[in-house]
Formats: C-alpha cells, structure tokens, sequence
C-alpha cells in the first residue's frame, strides 16, 4: 500500500485518553503505553499522548491541537461508559462534522451481552441498563462500529473528507476491552487507509546493570569520535527499576551503523551489558532456570533444570510475586516465605534466633540463612534470601533506611551475598531490591 | 493573594511530561499523577496532561497549545539528564525567549554533589562527568534555580512579561528527585504570583465494592429526580482494582447538595458502600487489625489488636506484597506463605495431601487450609488462603482460568469461604484476587 497523494513522510498519529480519574491520578493510564507499542509495531510515529478529563470542551481543544499538527490518525480511549460524564462518542462525532445517531441494532446486540451480566445483580433497576444500552449505541452517522467486548462499542470515525483531517478510533477505557477491539479497529477501512506508507522502523534495546547514566552519554561521544554514524540512530537512554536501558531507532538500511554503536558499548561496557537482544533480566533468569542459555553468543553448557525458593523480609513478598507474573512459572519456581517477623524467619524460614541476636536480622548472615531456608524447606535448588530496611521508620545510624542485605545460594557454590544502600522511599527501595536480586540470580546461574 | 488583574476564574495548570522512553511505554509516568494531585490540593485546575518524546519541535508544539489555552502555569518533568537527549531547559528557554547560560556557582554546586557518587564508580572518565556539569548547569536567564536533589537542578522560567504567557517549571523525571523540588518550587515568586487566587474546592471519595458502575449512573439520576442539586457537583465514576471509586468536587458552598447525594447513595447502596471518608479497603484493614475501628460512624467496640498471615497460590506472594506496602505493617503481619506447588502447600502449609488428590489444589477445602496452615503455622490470629487459575494456561472445564477461591479464617469464628470468576488476564485476576481477599478481611474484622 503507498501513502496518500500529498504525504511523504511516515503517517504520525496521537493518543487522547479521557477521564477525570485518570487525569487527577486516581487510576493509572495503561492504554497509552499499549497503543504506542502497537504504533511502533506498525512504524507509526506517535508524537502525542494527551489526558484530558470529562470535559467537552478541553477533548475539543486536544482533538484540534492534534489535527492542526497534522495527525493522521487519533485513538482515543475511555468515555464511553453508561454515565453521564461519558462523552467521548459525542465529542468526536461533533468534530468529525457527524450527526449523533441511535443504532437500534447496536442496542440491541448490546442488551444481549448485558443479559447474562444482570444475573449477578438480580435486584438491578431494568430502566437503568435500557438507558445505559441507548446511549451506547448512539453513534456518530457513518462511522465504523468495533463490536463490544465489554458492553462498549468502539468506533472508527473518519473525516469528512478522506485526507481533510484524521481518522479517528473511539476505543473504551478497560484496557482488556480495548486491546481486542484496537485489532477489529484495524480491519476498519478507514483506519487502514490513514496508516497506509508507514516506514517499518528498526528498534533494538540494549540493557546495563551497575553504571550511572552519564557513562553511557560519554560513550555516545566516544562512538560518535570514533566515526559511528549516530545521526542515522535515534538513541534514547532511561533509568528504568534501576538499569540503563539504551532504546535506539533506526531505518532498515541504518543496520551498519547500528552494530558499530553496539561493539563500542561492548568493549567499554562488558560486565555491566547483561542484554544486547532487548531480553529483561526476568526473562533470562527465566530461561536459565528451564535450563536454556539466554545470551545467544554465551558458550553452549548442558542444560540442566533448576527450581527456585525465596525468603523475603522487607520486600514482603515482591520478588515471588514478581517470578509468577509470568505464565508457566511454576516450571521452576516452588514457593516463597514471607518472613516479616523475626519470629517467622525462624520458624518458617529455620533462621537460628542467635544468628539474629548475634548480627541482627539485617545483616549478610541472616540474608544468607534465609537464602539457604527458602531452599531447604521448599526443596529447591536455588535459594534467595532478602532482609533490610524499608522505611521510612527503623532506621539506625549502623543500619540505615536502604540499606538491604542479599543472599543467594546453590548447592556446591559459593554463596552469593551482598548490601546494597538504596536511595528513594519504601516503595522505591522495596522494588530496586528486588531488581538486585534478580541481578544476583542471573550471576549465580550464568556462573553455574 | 487575590487574582493577576484580569483574571476572574481559578488558575489553569498544564502538565508536560517530556521523554521517549514515558511516550513509547516503556517507562510509566509517575510525576502526572502525583502532580495533578498536588495540583488539586491548591486548588489549581489541572486541564492537560501531555507526553511528549524528545524532540523538540513536539515540545514546542505542546508548549504553544497549552499557552494558547489560556494556561497560566506549566510544568514540564524529564530531559534534564547529562545525555544529549535531555533538552528541555533549553527548549523552555527559547520558547520564553530566554538566552542559555552558564551559571558557573551552579556548575560548581553539581560537581560537589557528584564527588561523593564517583567514589562507587571509580573508572569513570572525569571529562564525562565535566562536560555532564556544565550541561546541567546551562539555563535560561532570569529563571529561578531549585536546588538540586539528585544532580539535576530545577527551573522556574517566567514569561517575559508578568502575565504575558505561562511561568514554567521545569523539573526533573525522577519521582523522587521531582517531588521534593516542588515544594522548592512553590516559594519560587513567579510560581507564587502565578498560581494567585486559586477557589480550594472540596473533594470526596465515596468506595463501593460489588456493584456494577451502571448502577451508580442510575443512583445519579434518582438523585436528580429527588432533587439532589447536581449541577453544583462535579461528579465522576470509576472501576478501579474492581471497586466503584466515586469522586466528587465542589465549591465549599455547595456542602448540603454533596450531604444530600451521599445520602441517595447510602439509601440505596448500603451493603456495598464501604467507604464514605475515601479511606481504602487497605488502610480499614490496616485500622481494624490495630484494634480501631475505621469507619466513623460504626458503633465503637472494644478494640483488640490482631495479627495475619497469608498462604497464597495463584497471587504468589501480591497479598503479601499489597499488605506490607504500608510503613508498620510489621505490627500486624505476621508473615505469608507463597505455596505455588502442591508440595510446598504441603510443607509449609500443612494442607494435606488427600485433601488436593480429593478436591483438587484449586478447591474451597484447599483455600480453607491454606488459611488455617497460615494462621497455625506463623502464629497469627487471622489466615488468608487463595488458590486459583491465574491463566492463561491450566485452565479446564470445570475449573476455568479466572476462577479463584479465597478463604479468611479466624479462631472462633465461622471462616468465610468465596470463590470468583474473575475476567482478564493473568496479571487482571492476580490483582483483582487480592482485591477481593481486602474485602473478605474487611468483612471477617468487621464481624469480628
């Protein structure tokens, strides 16, 4: 497919999230990070994210700012609710120059849906959800409708003309409506026609663990120095949970450029580059634990299957609930003790009370003993253990707010154990914690 | 401080959160929301929140639009950052046309605070962290620097004439180094003069939890009916974590419509209102095992502090992980279990084997002596159990991926045994499981 007469540049689209509760904070938006994905896959340039709240006249101004930037394409998600602060279709359809519409059909495919639904609630009002189905269904004339997945229609609702303004997708809030609907959205006419002439843009991410920001600008100076063609690279850096992530961007025939800048973060950063592939710590972790290599150009070893046990004080059970986030974790990871007591490290995690009296429960010993408790009691493998002080209460002056201890343990190595001094709050220092020990797993089983 | 000449309306506030890495996803924004709170508490309007990645024809087209919108202050966060990506104090500068310059004390400033970081990292080139100094002490004339948190400084760039256009702070993207200049920030005079003759509205929360929000669109309309004075209210509804979160504002005169509406709400909601003071499910649970009681209005009870402990399965060690979120948890958790393979249900646990091979680990007899095991074997009052499907493998016929089955057990009384099927992904039924394990705590403390 070639790009509409006229543009010859990538089609680049924007993301208007509606929503008091998102704008003020109270609910965390996650369609946008999902959508711009989704862009990039696609080699759409998203310039724009905008929140705006229930308010017509706002919606109105974002949806015009982005027209006049000439987007190509706008997804908006959320409004489109049974309440009366619901107000997206309209909003969009006004702009669109359309005419608000009922689609009996529509409503009535939607009072089906809501049926079975009305059976966990046998003493709801019957006027309220025939109210709540109309004014679902009213819809923009000549708009493309994206079947419900909750009980909201989505809508693809083009521009007057074709070409005399963007295309707009009218998705719901609930971002397991809007994920499935974003790909009926796609089939849309409309829709594909406004994406048409994307460039497919490479992207590539490299990781580090342990170094500050700042090395890697210097190492774009050297590579720059050095004759790498950056100005065919969009490079990015962030700290992300703790690690330099290095997200770069670059036009198929940019490749060559692309490996030069790679061998010169090789050379001057070879232990902190744990993922030259984009891999996150957790997947490694994960394929070493089944027994794979994850590092594609590491020397091939047998393989051999491990199991995992965890014994978590102040982390409080984040690094087992981070292991099982992923399906099929129960492959390799037994079970976690969450030992917030001293009393619990004993007799969950067999600390010896004198180990704790002599050192205290923050220190390197009683780290490694619940390393090596998670791993006796639940019979596996590897053990980890985590102890150390959250805050913001229990500081001393010895043992400051940050400070935790790390242990990790394997039957016939070394143990591997560690104190770090974290900056930031509880919940920072719970979940940088967290991301150490992964660190310290990936180092134990590569060494293994 | 009464209103800038001209202005009769409360001050408007943009948020401009710069960055490729927030824009494309992979890092999510914490300083908008935080913000827009802030924001709030001032009584400040908070219109747009815009997210941008690091181009600067994108940041100059978001300044412009919020500028033309009539907003009177901006806040951008991010791009502050020794890499060349980071350019959002010059970007600012030039949009308030305000020359770059090195201020030298400022330079000197950022060196003593990065003496003592070099000591972690001592092969790091000493030229790198120079020119990184000088990059981040180089800002627009006339601006007000915030001191630096991490090594960043902030900026308070006024327009060039009071009045004609925006003041913008420029703040770092680290929530925590972001946070603290805020405070700075606001005894900043441009800022100060800037957000004069701000209305402090009141707003409430009002939480519900199992009902669908359509009902809560129906409670409006009656409310209507009865007249309920709404269009004094600035109401809006949302799901969130599974709960129906209702969040009203208004000006201070407008005190008995908000009465009146609670009451609608109380009379027809009674059993699945839980939270009149906006206090959550976390912090009544947190209250109740103290020994107080949360909600205002209960009849007092002789208080008795309690303790918990969790066995998890399909959560694998959230609840845990949600419970001890709280600074002083330890005063009443105990500790938790993460039994994710039968085995380690048996070991640790205690549930017997016969049990599982009888009714199967995802059962209400298996979530019964997860709790009992929990509570027995940590030595804690009150157990919580949850075993489940959490997908998206694993799932039968009988026992689909969703379905989840909790129990909350406690000495001398009857245990109160669930099970729900809950929709979404793996990471949607982790988290609404422990949302719906809070409430079967609330219930059994508050029956308790």
């Amino acid at each position: 497919v070639s790009a509409p007469a006229g543009r010859d540049r990538p089609p680049r689209a924007g993301v208007l999230v509606t929503g008091t509760e998102v704008l003020t904070g109270r609910v965390r938006d996650r369609n946008g990070p999902w959508l711009a994905e989704r862009l990039r896959e696609l080699g759409v340039d998203l310039a724009y994210t905008t929140i705006v709240g229930d308010r017509p006249q706002d919606m109105r101004a974002a949806l015009q700012f982005m027209r006049e930037q000439g987007i190509d394409v706008i997804i908006t998600s959320g409004g489109l609710g049974p309440t009366a602060d619901d107000l997206t279709a309209e909003v969009v359809g006004e702009f669109q120059g359309r005419e608000m519409v009922l689609d009996e059909a529509l409503a009535d495919r939607i009072a089906q849906i809501v049926r079975p639904l009305l059976k966990r609630w046998p003493n709801i009002d019957p006027e309220a959800i025939a109210a709540a189905n109309r004014k679902q269904a009213t819809i923009p004339r000549g708009s493309s409708v994206l079947e419900p997945v909750g009980t909201a229609p989505g809508l693809v609702v083009p521009a007057q003309q074709p070409g005399a303004g963007p295309t707009i997708v009218v998705l719901p809030g609930p971002p397991r409506e809007l994920q499935p609907m974003w790909k009926q959205a796609l089939e849309a006419e409309p829709l594909h026609a406004a994406l048409a002439g994307a460039t497919v843009y490479h992207q590539r991410t490299l990781r580090l663990f342990g170094i500050p920001e700042s090395e890697i600008a210097e190492t774009l100076r050297i590579a720059g120095r050095e004759g790498v063609e950056l100005g065919r690279l969009e490079v990015t850096t962030c700290l992300k949970r703790g690690e330099v992530e290095v997200v770069t961007r670059y036009e198929p025939d940019a490749q060559d450029a692309y490996d030069a800048f790679v061998q010169v973060v090789r050379t001057r950063h070879p232990d902190t580059l744990f993922s030259q592939d984009g891999s996150t710590v957790d997947e490694q972790v994960a394929e070493l634990l089944r027994g794979y290599r994850a590092p594609s150009d590491a020397p091939a070893r047998p393989a051999r299957r491990r199991t995992l046990a965890t014994a978590e004080s102040c982390t409080g059970g984040l690094l087992a609930a981070r292991l099982t986030e992923r399906p099929g974790s129960s492959d390799y990871f037994s079970g976690g003790i969450v030992a917030y007591s001293n009393e619990a490290k004993a007799s969950q995690a067999g600390v010896a009370p004198e180990l704790i009296e002599r050192h205290g429960a923050v220190s390197g010993e009683v780290a490694q003993a619940l390393a090596d408790g998670a791993r006796m009691r639940l019979g596996a493998d590897i053990g980890v253990g985590i102890t150390g002080v959250a805050g913001p209460g229990g500081g001393t002056e010895q043992k400051p707010v940050g400070l935790v201890w790390l242990s990790v343990t394997l039957d016939g190595a070394e143990p591997i154990t560690r104190s770090v001094n974290l900056p930031g709050g509880r919940a920072d220092v719970r979940e940088r914690a967290t991301t150490i020990a992964m660190h310290l797993l990936l180092r134990a089983l590569s060494d293994a």
